[in-house]
């Protein structure tokens, strides 16, 4: 079982997986996605994962067979484990506790896809309402408090298949990133008893400079502080904590967007690798008037270098406003 | 010039840096560091950067021409520039101000090395003398307030060059990550009247697992939590808060050190691609109880991928017990 570590001058967690050292990406020596013929997130190669937690299957297909259009399974290489008991801990200064927690596989497709932008809407759609439907399911299991939905596209964003998918990885704690927005979130709802991301959407609308795609429901735009070219985040144009309250109506317009966004993405820069991650409220949180759901897109251009891991800084060599009329010309 | 923008979500900084986009490697397409038979920071090349800023020289030797050690050149490419007003503002819910700092290359050797392992002893206390000469100097720039000392070894790690150097950038801002560093120090000192980084250090020292080389001075040691296989942390024994307080018999020792655990992590792992940190304590605090400088070592082995951008979290395939015993068990 994995560990999860944590010391107290960053205040950072780490996940130590040597399980997962099996994998033959985790030491690069040639950066590359291992291809082969052989593929486990084909329709047909369903027994070479492990049993499936939910699929959106035809009628009448039976569970870990053929006839599905989106398919869940546990990741073969878990970080973190269902099972088990949490087991927290001291060793001195330091904190410790078992890797507890989930680690899914969203398979979009039964095709052998590279791209989410290669479904059909219909198909993104199902991609969204399985991530919720994964998010409903686990936050009834008490001992978990985070569930991060996220999606590497490449070698050099971490993927290690390239049929097209999104993980899900739920913790038994608010990972930082999350609790440093939330705080900054709360600290400006203390003193203007407003929404910073509801005033960010609409200083973003007024502005004007860095939207790429608005909807009814979404808007997409380079963000102010952009760390990367073509940086894009996508929030909610109403005010909500969290991600599985969409309905149904919001899911149909975000895959237009998602999908949008990705294709304009794909056609400037050929197709490059990139990682996505949504960032949603905890699920011990049950409405929030501060925190607001969102997902953050970083296509992955440029190399981390120390001064970025000594500081947190970014230095990014494109304006965002460059960046998102780049992107608001280019097809689709 | 440069801007630097903060958004409040995260309140995270990013410089915004147009004119580095002119850095060929700025967006990779052939991951590989350039090799070209010319190289700007060989001795005789002196006219090909900036005018330097300072020079160990052998006596009588003219600056900008041959007959140096080590050599400090402003970056051709900088981040942050010297000259100009910092001009804080408002954008709305946003902070932006001009890039007013400092970005420096420590040129390393007057030959065409690339690994600081290969420099003699002496050699690498004059790398180390002069991080701490140009910290001195720059301190005294009052618009300034911190000074981030870094290294970037191969292209996936940041570096354009081969040539063995090192870098330092200095902010008008003290880093979030070493902020956040700061404040967790000083809770743990409000609470124990104690220097968290000191009980490190003896925690380290007596439990023995993780400690890679132990001389009178400095610990190097696989931090508990550590991110990255191989990861690793030199400490000085003895409480300081500024790398620049650091004695002539400390820098003899923190060479030692320094090169020994560089020494090893080629060895193990055939030259890898790699960054250095030093955490040192803001040029605005004088003395710090609580906060105690180091060095963070991380090897660029895997590839950051969705989870560790969206949570903060890092999975690490290796227990740093055993990357400290096959460190240590290592040449030299």
């Amino acid at each position: 079982m994995s560990e999860l570590r944590r010391e107290p001058v960053s205040g950072r967690w780490v996940i130590i997986a040597t399980e997962r050292a099996a994998r033959p990406t985790d030491f690069k020596t040639n950066p590359q996605i291992i291809k082969s013929s052989f593929c486990p997130f084909c329709e047909g190669n369903e027994d070479k994962t492990p049993p499936e937690i939910l699929a959106y299957r035809d009628n009448g297909a039976m569970p870990n067979t053929g006839g599905w259009r989106v398919r869940v399974v546990p990741n073969k290489f878990p970080a973190l484990q269902v099972e088990g008991e949490q087991n927290k801990r001291g060793e001195g200064i330091y904190d410790i506790m078992n890797g507890i927690g989930a680690h899914e596989v969203i398979i979009e497709s039964p095709r052998h896809i590279q791209s989410l932008t290669s479904l059909d809407n219909g198909n993104v759609k199902e991609v969204l309402l399985c991530y919720r439907d994964r998010l409903i399911d686990l936050k009834n299991d008490k001992r978990f408090v985070y569930g991060l939905l996220f999606k590497n596209v490449g070698f050099s964003a971490g993927a290690s298949l390239e049929h097209t998918h999104s993980q899900l990885i739920v913790t038994p704690i608010v990972p930082q990133l999350v609790e440093n927005e939330m705080e900054n979130a709360k600290t400006f709802y203390q003193h203007r008893e407003r929404c910073l991301f509801c005033d960010m959407v609409q200083q973003e609308i007024d502005t004007n400079s860095r939207i790429i795609i608005l909807t009814d429901n979404f808007v997409a735009f380079a963000p102010f502080a952009s760390r990367f070219p073509f940086e894009i985040w996508i929030l909610p144009r109403k005010h909500e904590a969290h991600f599985e309250s969409l309905q149904k109506f919001e899911i149909d317009d975000l895959a237009t967007v998602l999908k949008g966004v990705l294709t304009k993405l794909e056609a400037i820069l050929d197709f490059p690798p990139y990682n996505y991650v949504i960032h949603s409220a905890p699920f011990n949180i049950n409405e929030s008037e501060s925190f607001h759901w969102h997902i953050e897109i970083i296509p992955r251009l440029t190399n981390i270098a120390g001064f970025e891991w000594g500081t947190g800084f970014y230095i990014n060599p494109m304006h965002p406003e460059q960046a998102a009329e780049t992107l608001r010309n280019s097809i689709p």
